[in-house]
């Protein structure tokens, strides 16, 4: 089905570079159509991209562009100045459900909505709701809230996915019409500024691949060498909150709004990967490494403060007032995409899997139709149970919100499961590697051979993934991630255990293969203890657990009582009944006091008695009522 | 000196009630001549009102009551919306200043700025600079964000510091024409409303003491009742960061933004003081008791949260990430001040010591000239250095900025050092108790007889404090705090250790007393560890160390590296040499990991031997430059 909507080249996903030491494989050679993913695909189809459409056209997101062309904008304008990228972000969802699968509601919805956008853009090739329409503010006149630039990138990668699935139609014309003016406006010779949300930046790289027009590339470059000397006005969080603070290329780590920050590092990639530059790739993986060494939380979620939605300093990870907003989830895999497929590095998809298992579908409701926007470790207080009616306020609760004034969360989980089988498996001269574990198939061609791999596995409900070679007669390597917290992984072909060769934390097994062979990489899934580095003051002296790549908490539905009462035995150790993950927790109470401050150590009075309790995969939590919730727990 | 300003009755000072247990005594009553905070007292005059007074000068705060005379200001005001109440601050602290001393710079400062102020008032008794006048938007048309009743509120504050010291003038005249405008729009039968940031009710009940005029305490109770009730529109923080999300008297606890919350308990007690409703005071006692128990620093600082500026939940209280607005801290004195008097309670002394001993002077540079409006207890960079010429945002460094864009802690910290002798005594009968330890005079009538007792000591550098009763022979009781942190007090009389009774922690010496009695409070100083409740997650396996009132810190300029890398032994205790408390440090360095968690327990390498360190009163850190610095230290 996917091949009627295919015009242009694999592959079909959002990414396409030959320039890395990986080759991406798209929704055109992956399928997911089983095991665990496959219902949250569906869920996605099915529940939260109408889901996400209803809400933007109940609160007149949508009929803002028809009010650019009745002229009565100004005086009905709905939601805040970066409304339309969300419509561009459910396009972009649309888009590639469609490629991935054809339905043919979605190709419906986003051609209605192609038809209400496309009418809005100004003769010469503007098109945005929010400014420069009368009795508007100018366009350009505010680069550091207005979204203009982030706005149009958004557009830019739904049309990317429109023309990789389905082709050139008028969406994609209006779009790269907007481009053709963002560089006329802003290319060399032209305007000089940045926008205060990146995003365009790698959204350019990415059409001017689509396109081969290298002025889209130009023009990213551009950006991307004006960034970094205060061309934007300051503000109370200072230039870091844009990364207007230092050059591009020059930082250290990661800093400021932290889904800014990844949006920016993603296009830094693109741009150094276009131009050749290995120093300025370097130079963007070593930020990302800091990143993911002094200023992540144990789920891959990032950014550690409220205020500025930024990340804080090293090691300043607090639980319990966490940020972790779902993009930034959602950005650090783009981020981690790019760099294993020019390293291929596997420890860049042991964080897409990380990310993908623990901020980005524990955001998600299990229904699909509630999200949180915020991700915490630690949950004190029931919180307030949003309203179902109207947008909620990001600030985090114990439960999913339908809906929220700032909405960008939602139809970034949508656009990230639409096009999650290209996430799955790259190609890299006889290589074909698989970094994710689904169940569906791979199509691709190691060493000129056409291959189909038919991939099966429960993950990670359990740790068996098996791999039967349809076609693909002939030598060539297949290559399986061994994910970092995996430790005694083995692999057999045709039920024999083999000797893999290692590199790094890929398994590599060349060899002459025949049709009907199976793989069957066996990954050992306890339930394991982990510690956090004692710098991480926020959390000393307590531990967390996981299994495979589930990040596990403890809730209060489980607890039966707040879970700030709980101490984790772990001499006691920990086990795995029906697949649930068991700890001994004790209770502890500490006596009431007028001062939180003693002039002796304090350690309350513990219960006797431990209690096998449950812990609850940290993404399934909050979806029984109201209750508390920690991922690190005090250990006895 | 004082007498030839003080038209009014005593006491001189921020409150006036002879309702609670204690009688307030006031500047007229009690001087401070000598000792550690006579310096305070003079630099604030000397350096820190001039100082406040030319940055509102320089960004045209003050030309914006001209610019509305001359019917300018829609086009040329300055500042944000509040800034007329910092302009009523300084006042206020000018009023007490010359109260305190009669110093004459401070009479010709406060008739110069008083004589721009009273022109911009309205017919009808309106003044505002920012909404109202032509080109501005309306009156009150802003209550969730426009702070009109805020500034109207510091300005009857200032209005009441130049009554009961100076005397009734145009400036307070001008202030009671607001007050009564306000009972015009708002009172009995006029419109519903309520300030979203609270600050009006407390003033509008001492007006009404100060001018024995019960309409303003009748509007006072009004705002009390209909706050709570959503009048507010809902903002993203929700209802509670102003308060307006449960009934006054109602709820549990403190919760909101730390400031308005504060400054709504201090209103709310001083309403049913006037009201006689001992169950109304008991209920907004017991929300600051369960503060103090559960979202309260060891500095007494309060707020854990920057984005809204809000107590967080209880335990939340994380050190590198505090607010402790240095304003929390003012608020939270004016509060347990309230309640000292009320209940008679010494733990309400000990509050208003904390936090001028580790938020309000802690604020304060060595100079007088810069501030933290934020005061963390834990600082993990050196962060950027304030500019010497133009306003700071609010967010910390690791050095005090001479101004904020909102800079409402400066001439709080000016009023309230201005006001401190205030602070110092109270009279209950036959009782003369002394709270807070100074060098000076206390003035009173305890059981009729005319009593000075001069006070003599360095506290808080040793804990000496002498009595001599300069005048007063016969029968009274001597009441002496004896600070919660103390043990092992004792009180002599002409050096006589003598037995006390005790009624709570405060010592009573009844007796026959005759001139030139001297008593000597003899309060042991050791340096000491405090532990904190372990449910406060953020500083578990941590330990603080204080010596006094004065919480103590490691900073990296004693440390000679890093704090983050300190680790402290307890079981060699601490020191006191020549007055600096030593404590014993080792080093820990852990491994560069490119991830942050780890199957095994991570403790770091620690250096054999511990070093004697220095350890710095919080109060005066980030004098020496930019640093690190840390209160709560992990322990080896």
């Amino acid at each position: 089905m996917t091949a009627t909507y295919l015009l242009h080249a694999s592959p079909v996903g959002p990414i396409h570079s030959d320039a890395g030491k990986h080759l991406p494989l798209g929704l055109d050679s992956v399928t997911i159509t089983g095991g665990s993913w496959a219902p949250y695909l569906e869920r996605n189809a099915r529940t939260t991209i109408p889901h996400a459409q209803s809400w933007m056209e109940k609160l007149g997101w949508v009929g803002n562009f028809a009010a650019v062309v009745d002229g009565t904008i100004a005086a009905v304008r709905e939601g805040r100045e970066f409304s339309d990228s969300d419509v561009y972000k459910l396009m972009e969802a649309m888009a590639w459900e469609i490629g991935r699968t054809g339905n043919p509601d979605m190709e419906r919805r986003f051609r209605e909505l192609a038809a209400v956008i496309t009418p809005a853009q100004e003769s010469d090739g503007y098109l945005n709701t929010r400014f420069g329409h009368e009795g508007q503010e100018p366009r350009y006149s505010n680069f550091e809230w207005g979204h203009e630039l982030y706005c149009a990138g958004h557009m830019f990668q739904a049309a990317i996915a429109r023309l990789r699935t389905t082709g050139p139609d008028d969406f994609t014309a209006t779009a790269v019409r907007v481009a053709d003016h963002l560089c006329e406006v802003f290319g060399e010779g032209g305007r000089d500024a940045v926008g205060g949300h990146p995003e365009v930046e790698t959204a350019l790289v990415e059409l001017g691949r689509t396109l081969d027009e290298p002025r889209y590339t130009a023009l990213a470059s551009r950006f991307l060498e004006l960034r970094g000397h205060g061309l934007l006005e300051e503000i109370e969080f200072g230039q870091q909150y844009f990364q207007d603070d230092e050059p591009v290329y020059e930082a250290a780590v990661l800093r400021g709004h932290s889904v800014r920050a990844l949006y920016l590092a993603a296009g830094a990639i693109d741009a150094a990967v276009e131009a050749g530059d290995d120093e300025k790739v370097e130079a963007i993986r070593a930020q990302f490494d800091r990143t993911l060494a002094r200023r992540t939380y144990l789920t891959g979620g990032m950014g550690s403060r409220h205020m500025d939605e930024s990340f804080g300093e090293d090691f300043e990870l607090p639980p319990d007032v966490a940020y972790c907003e779902t993009c930034a989830g959602v950005a650090a895999i783009q981020v981690a995409h790019r760099l294993l497929l020019w390293t291929g590095d596997e420890a860049y998809a042991d964080v897409i899997e990380r990310c993908l298992f623990n901020v980005v579908t524990a955001s998600l409701s299990s229904d699909g139709d509630a999200f949180f926007y915020v991700n915490p470790l630690q949950q004190r207080t029931e919180g307030t149970t949003p309203e179902a009616n109207r947008p909620t306020p990001r600030a985090s609760s114990s439960q999913r919100a339908p809906w929220f004034s700032v909405s960008c969360c939602p139809t970034n989980i949508a656009r990230t499961l639409a096009s999650l089988p290209a996430y799955v498996a790259t190609v890299s001269d006889d290589e074909l590697a698989i970094h994710q574990f689904v169940s569906g198939t791979v199509q691709a061609n190691p060493a000129g051979t056409a291959v189909e791999l038919e991939l099966t596995t429960d993950y990670p409900a359990d740790g068996e993934i098996t791999a039967r070679v349809a076609t693909g007669a002939g030598a060539w390597t297949l290559g399986l991630r061994v994910p970092s917290w995996c430790e005694g992984a083995a692999v057999a072909v045709n039920g024999q255990v083999v000797d893999a060769a290692v590199e790094g934390r890929k398994l590599l097994l060349s060899r002459t293969w025949a049709a009907g062979d199976v793989v069957t990489l066996s990954l050992p899934m306890p339930a394991r203890f982990t510690w956090p580095d004692p710098r991480i003051d926020a959390v000393r002296g307590q531990v967390a657990v996981e299994r495979g790549p589930l990040v596990h908490c403890l809730e209060s539905a489980d607890l039966g009582a707040d879970v700030e009462e709980a101490v984790l035995d772990v001499a006691a150790g920990l086990q795995v009944v029906d697949g649930d993950v068991l700890a001994s927790i004790a209770h502890r109470s500490v006596q009431e006091r007028p001062w939180a401050y003693s002039p002796t150590p304090v350690t309350g009075t513990r219960s006797d008695a431990a209690c096998r309790v449950r812990l609850q995969p940290y993404r399934e939590w909050g979806n029984r009522g109201p209750g508390t919730m920690r991922v690190f727990l005090p250990t006895a």
